[in-house]
Order: C-alpha cells, then sequence, then structure tokens
C-alpha cells in the first residue's frame, strides 16, 4: 500500500519532460547490470520501496534482494542486483535512493541506540515527530533498526503533555477527563516532570508515564516508586552518549525523535556493471 | 500552492479518530495565546507553512510572523505568535513544527556552509537528494539558507553522469547525443573525474562541468584550465571543515547533498501562554 | 476535515451536466428561505457535513442550526434554517439529506440501544461493520447516539478472534505473540467463546475480553470470573429486545453491529417557505 | 473501475499501523483455505468488489466464485471460496464483508419487493436517496436484485418537484422551461399530487409522472387517465406490504427509497477452513 | 465545481520551482492593473475560469467581468479587467487564457454554424468527440456559442450505431435489447444510413434517429418519412458551408464534431495597463 | 506515467452508468477483431495512449501497432489492430480516438510546418499555450512531428517578456535581476521587439532572444546582428504560408501556437471487422 508514494515521488522527478539526460544518451532497448551497494555499515530498511521504484518505471526489470530490511549493510556489499533496461535503471536511480537512504539511515539510528541499550531490557522508542507525509515508512524503519513504535498519530492513545495538564487545571482533572472520554481500547499515558506529579498519577491510575528530562537520580527514584505499576518512558536529550545510562535506570522505554527527524541517510550507492 | 501537503500531513497525524487527548481535555471554546520559540540559534524556513498547519485547522485562529523567512533565530527568540482556540493550537502543533523544523534545519545547514565560504565567491548548491514529496520545498529552505538551487528534476537540464558516458562509449557521443536532443533553452552539464576528461569536454564545448570528488591541487587545475569557458561545480565529501578549501580554488559552486538528506532538524518548540 | 468527501458526494450528484431541472425552471438569482424539518422522532447527527454541502454549492447561503448533533427530534421540528438562492438549495438538497439521514439513523439507532439499558453501567459500542469509507463519520454519529466507538482500523488495537487463536495454536501462544509485538499504548482485546477459553485468557492478563454469543447465565458467570480483572465485551445478536438482559449481567460493554450497518435512515426533508 | 473504492476502504481500515493483530499472530507465509458463507437467504451483489479486496492485499491469492451476482443464497451456502496466504485473507476480510454485505443488504431487499409484484407488469425502482458516494455500486445492486434503476444523478433527466411547480408558478411555465432547456435525449418526468394536475401535465405532454403519495383509488384513476401516453411512477410509503396493492393499480413503475438507504445488510461470514 | 482543474493547471504550469521569471524580475508587493482584450471576433466562454486562475493564484486580485459568457467580441473589446499584484496577474496569465481561449473558440466555431442556419428550425449540437478531461467545460462553451448538447457520455442516453445493430444482427433485435434494458428516463437514438433502415425504425419506434452521411435530397426524404414522430439529427462532414442546405432539409439537429475537436482558439490577449 | 490520465478520460465518458448501449446489446463473451484506421494523411502521435484506454477496459485485448508514433498515415492505412471482447473494444473507442485524433493532430500540424520549412536549418518550436491538463502529451506529439519543445512551465526556463520588461524599467535592470536570480543550469531568453532593444540585450549577454512580430527585412538584421551570440527565435503570425520565408531569414527557431491551441484532430476511426 505504499505504491501512490513511490508513484508520487518518481513524478516529482520526472517532472512534465522526463529524464531528458537519459532519453538523449541511452538508447531504449539497452539492457544493462547493476548493482545498489552500500558505501557504510548499518541497517538497511525500504528494499521494497527502491524495487517499486524501478519496476513502477520499467515492470520487465529484475530485481534481487541480497540483504532484506533488517539486515546489516557493510561497506561495499550488495544490498540488491537489477538486471533490465539501462534507462530504466538510470531513470528510476535517484527516488529509490533517496527512499532507500532515508529510512535506512533511520534504521541506523535505532540500531545505535538499540545496540547501545543492549545490556538492558530497555527499548528505544521513536515520536511523531516524523517527516510529513512519510510516517508509516519512517516508524517501520525503526522497527527495522530494533525499536519499537510509539503513537502512529494523535488519534492512537491519550498522551497526556504539560499544556494539556494546564489547562485542564492539574492532573487530578486531566485524568479525569481522559478515562471519561477513551475508548475500552484506548491507553493513556501522562507526562510527569517531577516526583510529586509521578506520585499524584500513580494514585488515579496510569497505563504509562512519560519521564520527561529527568536527571539520572530521579529517574532511577521514579522507577522504583513505579514499581512496574504503568510502563515508564524517558524522554529529552536522549543520544548514543546518554542512552545506556539511562537505559540502566530500569526505565521500560526511551523516547527519541531524533531517529526520524534528524537521522542522516546511510549512504547507499548504484553501481553499473562494467 | 503548498497547502494540500499540509493538509495530507495532518490527516496522517490525526488519523480516523483525530486528537482524542484535545477533544477529552480541552474545552472547545478555551481561548489560548502561543507561541513558536526557537531552541537554538539557526536560520528560519517554512514560517509560512506552519502557518497553514493552524489555519487549516481552524481558520479563525490569529499567527504573526516575527521571524520571517531566512531570519536568524536564537535560543529563546519568539518566531511566531498565535492566538485563537487552545485545542486548534494544540491539535496543529505537531504537524506545524514537523515542517518548521524540518526546513530550517536544512536553512541552517545551508547557510552554516554559506557563511564558511563568504570570504570566497563560491556559492553552494542543493541536490536531487532530497525526501521524497517535499523537494519544491527543501530547495526552498536552501534558498532561505542562503544557498542556490541546482536541478529541480531530471526534466530541467541535462546532466551527464560517469553511468551515461560509459554507455555512450565516451564523453565526445555522449555529448553530440545531449546537443542533438537538448531543446534550446536546456543547458548541459557533465560530471569529470580527471582533467584529461575536462579538457575534452571544454574542446566540445559545455555549459557546466561537474568537478567529482578531486583534491584540492586537482580542483585548482581544473578551474585554471576552464577559466570561465563553464560553470564550475565541485562535489563530494564536502562538509563544514573542507567547503572553505574547496571554495578557496575558485570553483563557481559547491554541491552538497546533505543540506537535504541529513540535515538535523531546528529545534522550535511550542509555549502556551501562561 | 471532512468537506472533501461531500465534495466527492456532490460531483457524485452532479456528473457532468449538472442540475439539469434546476438550471432550467429556476431564476439564478432568486432568493428563497427553507427548513430542515424531521418528520421522525430520533436522535440528530450529522448537522454540519449537511451544511458543508449548501456551503460547497453557494458560499453566501446562510445555514442556522436549530438542533445541534447529538439533539432530540419529533416529527415537524425544525433541525436547522436555509436563506439563500433557490438554485442552491433544490441543488445541495439530496447530498446534504442523504449524508443527514443516515447519520442521524445511526445516532438514533445508537441512542435506542443506549436508552434501553440507561439502567445498567454498561455501555453500547459500535464495531468495524461499517460503510466503506463512512467510518469515521458514522463512529462519531454513534457517539452523537450515546455509544462508545470501538477500534477505527485494524491498527488501533489488537484483537484476538477465533480464526487467530486457530492459527497460532491455542489461546497461550495467540496472547503470547500479541504481547511481544505491540507497541506499549496498545491495548489487547480477545474473543472467548467459552468459559474456559475465559480462565485461560484471564490467567495469562489480558486488557479487555469478547465473550461472543454467550447465553445470559454463562454471560453472568463470565462477568464474575473476570472480576474487574478486565473490560467485558458481550456480542452476538444484540438488539433491542435482547440488549437490557445482556447488560444486566454486568458486562461493561456491548457492542451492536447493526448500528452502522443496518440502521434505516431518520426520515429528515427540506420545506421551502411559502 | 470501482476498484480505487475497495483500495480506499483498505486503506480506511488499515490505518497507518496495518492489522497489527494478523502481523502479530500469523506468520507471514503460511496458506489457508476460506470460504464466504451465507448465514442468510437473499440475494447476493458485489462478488467482485469483494475479489478485488482480497486480491489487492494479495494478488496471488486465488478467489472462485459459487454463486455470482443476482443468485440466491441460503443459510450456510458457499458463496466463494479463496485459497492463498491467511494473513492477506484475515486482513481484507472486513472490508469485502462490509461490500458485500451492504450491497447484498440492497439487492435482497430489491427482490423481495420484486418478489412480491411478480404477478403485474409493475417495476421496482431505486432513488437518488444512496448512500454517499456508493451510487453507482448501489445502483447496480438494485439491479442484480431485479430492480430498475431511476436517475443517477441530477444530470440524467429532468424530474420536476414540486417546489420546482412552486416557484415556476405553475406547471404550464415550470414545463415550458423544461422543455426549451431539455437536450433531444433528456426525458421529461414530472411530479403530481393531484389528478387536476395530472390532466394539466398530460395535456402539455410528458415522458413521465410521478404520482406522489396517492392513495389506491387516486392512483387507479390516475393510471387510467394517462391511458399509456406517459410513464406512470407511484412513490410514497411503499413497502412489502403496501407494495402488491399498489402494483395492482396498474402503474408502470413504484420506487423506493429505502432500497439504498435502509436496507439491513445480508449476514455473509469468511469461515476458514479446518 | 471546476476550480480543481484550474488548480491542476497551474500546477502543470508551474512545475515544482513557480514563475521563475516574475520572481526573479517582478517586486512582490508592486500592484498592477491589466486587460483581457479580444484580438478578434467571437463569442466568450469561460471567464468565470480565467477568473479563478486569477484568484487562486492570489485571492485578493479583483477580477471585474465586461463581457460575460455568451456574449460577443470585437478586436480590441475589453472582455474583464484585473487589479492586484503584478507577480500573480503575470503568473497565472497563461493558465486563465489557455482556458478561456479554448473555450471561446468552441463557443464562437458553435455560433459560427448557429448563426448560419438561423433563418431554419434547426439546432447545432455537439459530440462526444471532445478533449479528454475537458468534457463538460466544453459542452458548456458549445452551450455558450448557441449550440444544444448531445450526450455528456456513454452513461447518458442510448445510441445504437452500425457496430451495435451489426453485433445485435440487426435493427429490430438490437432496439429490442435496448428497450428492454433502458431505465424510463433514458432515450434511444438509433443510427440509419438508408431509408430502408429509417422505415424499419420507425416502425419498431425510437426517440431519436440518427442520420449519417446523407446526402441532401435523401435528408430530405428522412424528414418527411419520419414525420415528427422522432427526433431528427444529421451528422457528417457538416461545416459552415454545407449547414444551412442541410438545416434547410428540416432536420431537428446537426450535429458537428469538430465544435470541439477542432476549432481554433479565439486569440485573446492579456495587456497590461500603462 | 500518462495512465491516470487515461483513466479519468475513461471515468468522465463513462460517467456513473457505464456505456449503457453496449450493455444493453452486446454479449458480454463475444469476440471481436477491429482496426484503427486513418480516414487522412497525416503524423501519427499518442498510440500508446490509445492503447491503455482499451487495455484498462480490459486488460485481456490484445493491441498491435502497425505505425507507430512518428509514422505517416494515409487514408485507409490500419494504424493498429486489436483483438478482443466487442463490448470492451466498443467502450473504450471513443476515448481512445480522441486522445489519438488530438495529438495526431499536432504531430500533423509540426510536420506541415516541419516539412515546409525543410530546406532551412530552421526547426518549428511549440509554446505554453497548450490545452489545460494535456501539456506533457502536446509536447510529446509535437515532437512526434518533427518539432522541438520550447519550455515546458513557467520554472524551466527565464523567458523575459515586454511586461517584465516595462515593469523591471528596462532591459538592463530586467536582465540583471534574472541573472542574479537564475540557477546555473537556467538559460535567459529575452523578448525584442525592435534592434536597438536586441543591440541592447547582446550588449548585455544573452542565451536566446525571441524575436516578436518583426517583418522580414527587420527578421534577417536580427539574425545577422545576433552573428550566432545567441539562440535566435522568430515568433508572431506563423504559419504554413509564411513559414518558408520566415525560415530563410536564419533564424534559429520558429515558435507557433497553434500546433498546440487550434490543430485539427487527425481523423482516425475504428472499424469492426467483418
Amino acid at each position: 500500500m505504499f505504491e501512490h508514494l513511490v508513484r508520487d515521488a518518481l513524478r516529482e522527478d520526472l517532472g512534465r519532460a522526463g529524464d531528458v539526460t537519459t532519453d538523449a544518451i541511452v538508447p531504449p532497448g539497452l539492457p544493462a547490470k547493476a548493482a545498489l551497494v552500500a558505501r557504510q555499515p548499518g541497517v538497511l530498511a525500504g528494499i521494497e520501496v527502491a524495487a517499486a521504484a524501478f519496476r513502477i518505471i520499467d515492470p520487465s526489470l529484475v530485481f534481487t534482494v541480497d540483504i532484506p530490511d533488517g539486515g546489516r549493510t557493510s561497506p561495499g556489499a550488495v544490498v540488491a542486483r537489477l538486471a533490465g533496461p539501462a534507462a530504466a535503471i538510470l531513470t528510476a536511480e535517484r527516488v529509490a535512493l533517496n527512499y532507500l537512504g532515508h529510512l535506512s539511515g533511520i534504521a541506523t539510528a535505532t540500531a545505535s541506540i538499540a545496540d547501545s541499550i543492549a545490556h538492558t531490557k530497555t527499548r528505544v522508542v521513536c515520536t511523531r515527530k516524523t517527516t510529513p507525509n512519510l510516517r508509516a515508512l519512517e516508524k517501520y524503519a525503526v522497527r527495522c533498526g530494533g525499536g519499537a513504535n510509539h503513537r502512529f498519530g494523535l488519534d492512537d492513545a491519550i498522551l497526556i503533555k504539560d499544556n494539556h495538564i494546564a489547562i485542564a487545571g492539574g492532573i487530578a482533572p486531566a485524568l479525569a477527563r481522559a478515562k471519561a472520554h477513551a475508548g475500552h481500547l484506548v491507553k493513556i499515558e501522562l507526562e510527569v516532570d517531577t516526583l510529586a506529579q509521578l506520585e499524584q498519577a500513580l494514585a488515579l491510575g496510569i497505563d504509562a508515564v512519560l519521564l520527561d528530562n529527568m536527571d539520572l537520580p530521579t529517574l532511577r527514584r521514579a522507577v522504583a516508586m513505579v514499581g512496574g505499576r504503568a510502563v515508564t518512558e524517558a524522554s529529552g536529550r536522549i543520544n548514543l552518549e546518554t542512552a545506556p545510562a539511562i537505559a540502566e535506570t530500569g526505565v521500560d522505554l526511551i523516547s527519541v525523535g531524533w531517529l526520524t527527524h534528524s537521522a542522516a541517510v546511510l549512504d547507499i550507492g548504484l553501481d553499473i556493471a562494467a
């Protein structure tokens, strides 16, 4: 069900006049072989999206996956092989690589955090800070990298943040309104900044707590206070350096916005076979 | 003409059930004031896109721009102010910030390179390595950051790369086919990896040359060889550290893929007024 | 965010040639007043959708709501009043009424069940058996009628049904796989047909149980067995006659497919003022 | 040409995260056989729409029709058989059944009226009171049930109703304007409430008359007055009880809004083969 | 309801990078006045479509119509006046003129035929030979030019052509099948090439006959044979020279494909006020 | 990537009820053979677009091309042959022919001009005066006819016209702003009406000049003045009669709006095999 996104991106790149360079230079029937080759170590995501770009331009093109999504790449590793018209390969190349590099970059970033906390039971999750109109694919890339997904949208679950609490006039009324409104399959999470707030939330009953920007000792005490009565999620300034210590506090989840909004692409190129 | 993209992103975030948290907690008529506040120094891009997100959710909302696109931010600087229903502000917040942070991140990255080469006549340009379906907005962000735009798509101009040359059987036949095919308003650029190739291209006549992955001495000699007969563009491994020396070779343009594919977001948040 | 659906329905009704009857007979500038009038007692839903149909045809038309969504109608009750071009009123009439009648029919059906179980703490919920491409509006109509919403789609929550259990090879493996896969804000509900299955599910821990097609004594024992450890939902052959007794068993929810797939429209007409 | 509607409905059901239950529990490659089984007697409509839902999710799935559209079902009758990935079958099930049940419900309702008047020459027709954005499929379902179609939209033919007559200032000017405006392939029908109006219409010449809400003796006299000079259509409060007597008055058509706006679904389920 | 077509055409013309000439040269705030001026005599159609193009680019632009659709133009006649940002006027100009010139060209062609047969009772009608995806606008332009509309599509009415007759095995079976299938508001027209066919059709009863490619004497006899029992339509090689004589045979309609498929544009330009 | 346009045109023609004539008369399974046959000499364009129309209606239909795009037709020449269901052939016929006739008409018009100037080195180019939403296909048709393409849209290149010059306050400031704004692959063309303007433009440096509405002696002197320093394009009142003399002045290009806005269709019909 992502094919229409690839089609849109091809239209964006081809414009009205199409690939004028290839049209000018590459003979229509000329066959070619090519490979998608990783230039960096990382984790792959989006190989079927890349395949779709080539197949939309020419359905006869044969695309063979060597490293499936979730697999690890190394510099020079062949990710997939292509056989088909040279023109189609060159025309679809950029769109295919833009998707593949972007999604693999997210998977790689996720895996780096996941690896760094692998000695704990904590899992890394993404946020709603995603690239507009790419959310489902980016959340998929997070899973490829070994992460888990937070909400897919505003309609997935209730997440009560500081502004909601302020408007409601406190945690108790905010939570009461949320519980009255929530369907029976809708979970409720609450953002708390202090242990006093946490105590209040636990007393009222809550599915999950977002422990925002707490220092390590506070986080440790928060986890202890919760004692398994709710899922604990730490957020705020989490990166490769800080993640292990935060995970060692025992929180269930650490949520990291930059997985989806600021991860660099994974460098993957296309080599035409000699 | 970007409004439909914002509408799509709002649909993506709202899903079928909408903002269940806000619906549960925030009284429909409650008015609020808020501000978009930068958390980092940078260059702004996309303020009208952010405004559109809020206005689509509630056309009565008043959005006042304090720092226009292209303006510099500092931590704590108010970028824009909002007055309108609290519910609409909270519901549109994430989509507005996702666009604004993403585009401002690109503008900021561009400006950092542009600043680093400001003592030269060289300009920084972006590439086609953009996020799928966001190209026009990302190219706009590059301009906000003081960069210039390369091709918007495969149909804009002819850019003959190594694979095209290999298929054509050399620079001469590739260029001949390109010139025969090109419309009278279509420029032709050619990627060269060596000075020998450059000599050949110049002899045949060319609008621009892409000097790919050349070391500094070679680049300097290339610029000298061209002698103003074509636009010179350097590419490959260009970053904040390497850009000044590359620019000092006298190339007209340096093209940098990571401006659009790997720039981190500029951190901008929304504060509800007390 | 529903306006595009109304626009589609107007295009469906107007076809290529538009309202040929009105074009032939009604002078373009002629003003008129009209009222949407209920012909039956019921509960209203969709008045803003109806308003949109008229406003899309002519933005100058004034539409005044007398009975808001969720309000009760009686035969002859004026639901809304219109003032504007007679031609626009006649052209938009059918689309407006088709939406309003359909959604109010669902609200009315929901209210009839909700009223019948008002002496209990049980709530009525809808299902995913909705009219294709009208789900969000139909779920909204259920809320207007005093019901609550079940899942909006397959991605909202995990609902393990008999076929999933059969494929997994039992409740235990099905539940284990679901828990391993589920995000921290995703609830899990399990369909059980027997008390033995229920016992198993409760032992493993579950958010909600769907008690399918149980007779009243079994249902009562099921509710007792659960003892508040999970949300209980009864389903199967629930209608106005059976609902009260089922609710009196103490289940938390009764889910009723026909609210959305088989409710008759609420008869609402348009009267042009003399 | 209905495939895009099915695709939209699948997107509506799958949301951003897809079928999380099936993803969690059903192994990707697992094959299954299943059957669509009627739970009620009725008339089938939409079997190809249901097939499309399964095939869009997995093109390799084999779908075999046992009862084609227009065929009669009985409780337990196999309507179609499926062989393919278990996951695809479960994921597409609800959308397929929502279309099939809705359309077959309309066909069944139509057939019930058609059967009740089979001893007369009268035919049952539907109206424009259809579910928004499903009109062409619903009109098709009416034909599957043995009914005929009235106008597909406002642009199909001229149907002059009471409001048009009032605005025009009488039947004569309304009809004159309609005849002057109508293309040569556009028929004109006129709604009449009294025999006096009917007389006037017949004198002026008309293709069809809509005899609205007349009692049986009046209807009989109307049919006699028309004497074959126009198509006669009776409307208003027509149901299974009243249809036979109305048809026995000799009217050519009876039009029934509830066929499309209020028919209950035909209960059809999906059984996975043991 | 045509605004989306104008929006599509603007996207087509603006591409990804927009109006680079105007962006480069015209100061954003600069106000201007302009006029749409006819360069030729003709009949106007599409002035509101042109207005939409300007208003979509800048809603603040004031567009004043001097000659409404259906009005006659002369060289130099001001068709409409514009006041607003110079940049918006220049950016929207081409799309506005492309629509206006195309539709006015059709109106003008239609009027030329209509004028040439004004001394008869015959009317000129268009066909389904229209520009893809512009049919409703082109049929509207025909009406602006004083013509009438034939079918808007394959679903409007039954038109039995030579291929249908051949497949059915003759006029009688073709007509029988058509009558059995047609709804009560669907008219039936039949193409006849000979008077023998016409006689057969009239004996069976028919709403309209398409007298294809008959010479004038045959046409005259055909009209006499019909004697008012059906609408008569002449088609084939009808142009300004042949139309009057064909109309003088007494046929009700002459249908002319080139009105919509081959009419030259009406030359209308945009003049910026000094 | 043009398939969606064909699909839209089929929806436009089929409406809601489809091809009622064919549904009534042609048995569903009946096979047929047919041919697309030219009725006129001309140049073909759009044969794959026509093929798509038939294949969308029935993917099993076999479509064999006899004359490819760019090939010459003569009266009676078979352009393509079809084998498949008779119903599908008749249903798709009009849309296929509307595209094929329209595009071939443009190719034919282009070829007529191209032929008339074949003794010179001048090429004929199209303009942005195209039919809304058909630009890419129409530009393709121009190439089929032996012409070249001018800008595909406002974003392709900078074309400074009289209004831009007037607003900028002269050629020098207009050109200066354009050069400052233009990307390195964007060419700049300038419209000049007099030799004085031309002199100014050449002194400043320009890629191409549009010599608008100059008489032959002036045009000759303009070409001489340019002396190869810029591409020369003549425009204004160019037709079959005037083109040869204009080309003989030595201009590089003549641009002709009517190729795309006013060319008559090439008459191509569909014959069902006996």
